[in-house]
């Protein structure tokens, strides 16, 4: 069976690797057809997944194949780590004509991480009234609502019948693509409240809109962060929402799909950051990218590593006369870095949802302590337990069990207050508390190891 | 200004720690008006945080005071970690005339988190029509698109036209409270394709439906995992997509705000899996259900620790020697600690995405490799340096760097080799990755360290 029939048998639009490996395969021969006939089934999303699995050459092999079927989608899609890579592979008018076909929203998703070359080449292939609406948006903050939105809306007067707006909606000469509401707006573009399609739809035509509006609605205004507009989607289960300017006149709307997009990246944000990893790292990355977004805390780790060895330092005669302190003192230290990760990872989750606020901030690291205790207390008897048997002797799993039960509070507790010390700080509590939390629980592990040994020991 | 006055200057519905503070005296005062005064203004979602976020005293009285008010969409909204708790704070009465109010699959989704008793209770209060939905649904595996579908569907004959549609949903007795298709069936109930309602809306009344049809169009089976369908539509930016049974008939169709949710869900249990933490784990639990999410993995994690302590155990010789060994040995063992969390993070993200997948594996693998090597080159500039001047000795310098560079290319490999191995059993790659890795980087930093010190120093 050829590579082309196995391929025909098998799902026309999923990107399996079979697939990928047949791409590649054409991409290498430099048969522009066999490649088209591969690619074009495939969604732009998936087309985008593939550009980011392959490696930079056959990237560019692709593109360079492929562009006169480039699309604009791909490049909306494309992971913003090798977006720049991919716009300077594609001849420019390829691009300009790729960025024309898209919505204002999406050139904004676009531009906000490109260098300022490759912006003005994009902004300068808009139409002009593209171009207005795209250089209005970048003048809102970064990662803010008035970025996020589409200025395209559909409004209707708020004394309107639902007949009115039927006509008026099949009279539009443009809609968008996307839309769930008519909004319904005062004389002064103010939004009064929304109505679905649906009850559009199903409404008798002398029925007046603002009879049958939505109980869910709410706006946003255009300064909000973006985390707060994903927040609130996924809080309140909004499809669309209108989004004001300060005096609240409607400026654009946000749809569910690009907070989905946001709450996404959030969520990978909190994951990268908790580990101590730049954000904007992908698998993409090449070698030295990986390097730039992973080496800066590897470099305060190393300081704060040898914070645990300054302290074990200071017990250097009790090392001299038993070296099984050294032996065992990681174990105590190690349970304590795992205990703090977990209680770091609820503690981070809780603040992401707001679950974990200051209402309840006191309780939870009351909870922390005593969950502490009780891990401290149940890994205790074991370890304590197995201390005694191994070394025949007591005192080692007295110490054993007593350092355990101090750092599991001491992890416990760290995993929590670590990041609520950030957010009073006003930093991002994920920001590299993983560093921070593990730093802590080596060092008191050590400390309350070796200090006990100190004391019952010698 | 009394605490009234200044809730009544705040956002009317939004849940800060004053409105918290201020519904917690009404609840210890027993003041179920004033309860119901500051309660009322707030969306369903925030009551059910305010539930979670308070100790479980206060919300057996909140209960007992609000039982009157009380909204099914409450339990569709609070945690699962403390909904059973909730439902048996609950008269009977209450329960039965909540869940009545909420949609077949919100039911199911409060039904599959409960024991037996309370679910017969639930299932009891049902009318016929909506038991009879709610137990095909639960007939579907768990966690399935079957159990996240709304069974309520709007469908039309694919040969109606865009006049013969809105006649029919004017006429429909009762239509789904969102939806945003119509969906086109042919006779055996087979979706061809849907049309969304702006298009409906703003199409001539003689337009064939099958005429303006979306391209974005696929069906999902309801045996599908839910994590799969948060997938295809975060992927695909779909915004509800019909359901089908083995025979590709429409048995249902899921909204884009429940595969929010899912992807949210999903987004918890990896970061908290990451840490080693159960995942039905929250905010809101008790010390003893802390101790159960957290304890297993600990006393793994215990086990594990040993090994560590074994392999330090065969340098006891040389520790004995230089003590300064065991002062330095963790300083490595830490940082590709840190190093191998980063490049796990990164894999299990890429994982959850499918940006990393059997097409790329081993050029990623290969990445972190050389990425592994740099970051341990440039660290080992660093602590080498450090150690040769501390201790005047180069030696100790060169051993430091050497086990450092050999660290962290173990720990960037095994961060990735970890979660595809994982993957490769059919197992979650989270689950507990960070266990297994920390635990390779601290033998392999230990092992690295103190065998070059032997070879070197002694």
């Amino acid at each position: 069976m050829s590579d082309q029939a196995a391929i025909e048998t098998e799902d026309e639009k999923a990107l399996d690797p079979r697939r990928v490996a047949a791409i590649l395969e054409a991409v290498e021969a430099s048969d522009a057809d066999r490649l088209r006939d591969l690619a074009e089934p495939l969604h732009a999303a998936d087309l985008a997944d593939l550009l980011e699995q392959i490696s930079p050459g056959a990237r560019r092999d692709f593109l360079h194949l492929y562009s006169p079927e480039f699309d604009g989608e791909i490049l909306s899609e494309i992971d913003e780590s090798i977006r720049e890579e991919v716009i300077g592979a594609l001849p420019h008018e390829v691009v300009a004509e790729a960025v024309r076909e898209l919505e204002t929203d999406d050139v904004v998703d676009i531009l906000e991480d490109l260098e300022e070359p490759q912006q003005e080449m994009i902004l300068r292939a808009l139409e002009d009234a593209d171009r207005v609406a795209v250089e209005q948006a970048m003048a809102y903050p970064e990662y803010s609502a008035g970025r996020l939105m589409q200025r395209e809306v559909v409004v209707a007067p708020r004394h309107w019948t639902v007949g009115e707006a039927i006509d008026h909606l099949r009279g539009a000469e443009w809609l968008p693509d996307q839309f769930y509401h008519v909004i319904l707006v005062d004389p002064r573009m103010k939004p009064q409240g929304y109505v679905t399609l649906g009850r559009i739809l199903s409404a008798r035509r002398d029925e007046a809109l603002n009879a049958i509006t939505e109980d869910s609605f709410r706006t946003i205004e255009a300064t909000v962060p973006e985390s707060e507009v994903a927040y609130i989607f996924n809080q309140y289960h909004l499809i669309s929402c209108p989004v004001v300017d300060e005096n609240g006149r409607l400026v654009g709307v946000i749809t569910i799909d690009d907070a989905m997009n946001v709450l996404d990246e959030e969520h990978e944000e909190d994951m990268l950051r908790l580990a101590g990893v730049g954000e904007e790292s992908s698998i993409s990355d090449g070698p030295l990218e990986t390097v730039k977004s992973r080496l800066p805390w590897l470099v305060v780790n190393l300081f704060t590593a040898s914070l645990s060895a300054i302290v074990i330092g200071q017990f250097e005669a009790s090392i001299k006369t038993i070296v099984a302190l050294a032996i065992l003192m990681p174990i105590v230290a190690s349970t304590g870095g795992i205990a703090g990760t977990q209680s770091l990872a609820v503690a981070v989750r809780a603040l992401a949802t707001r679950d974990l606020t200051r209402s309840n901030a006191a309780r939870v690291v009351r909870r922390e302590m005593v969950a502490g205790l009780l891990n401290g207390l149940s890994l205790a008897v074991i370890l304590g337990l197995a201390g005694t048997l191994i070394f025949g002797d007591w005192h080692v799993g007295l110490v054993l069990a007593l350092a355990m039960i101090v750092n599991q509070m001491v992890a416990a507790m760290g995993g929590v207050l670590v990041p609520l010390a950030l957010v009073r700080l006003g930093l991002d509590p994920a920001l590299a508390s993983g560093t921070f939390v593990t730093t802590l629980t080596d060092v008191m592990g050590y400390f309350a190891f070796l200090g006990l040994a100190t004391l019952v020991l010698l």
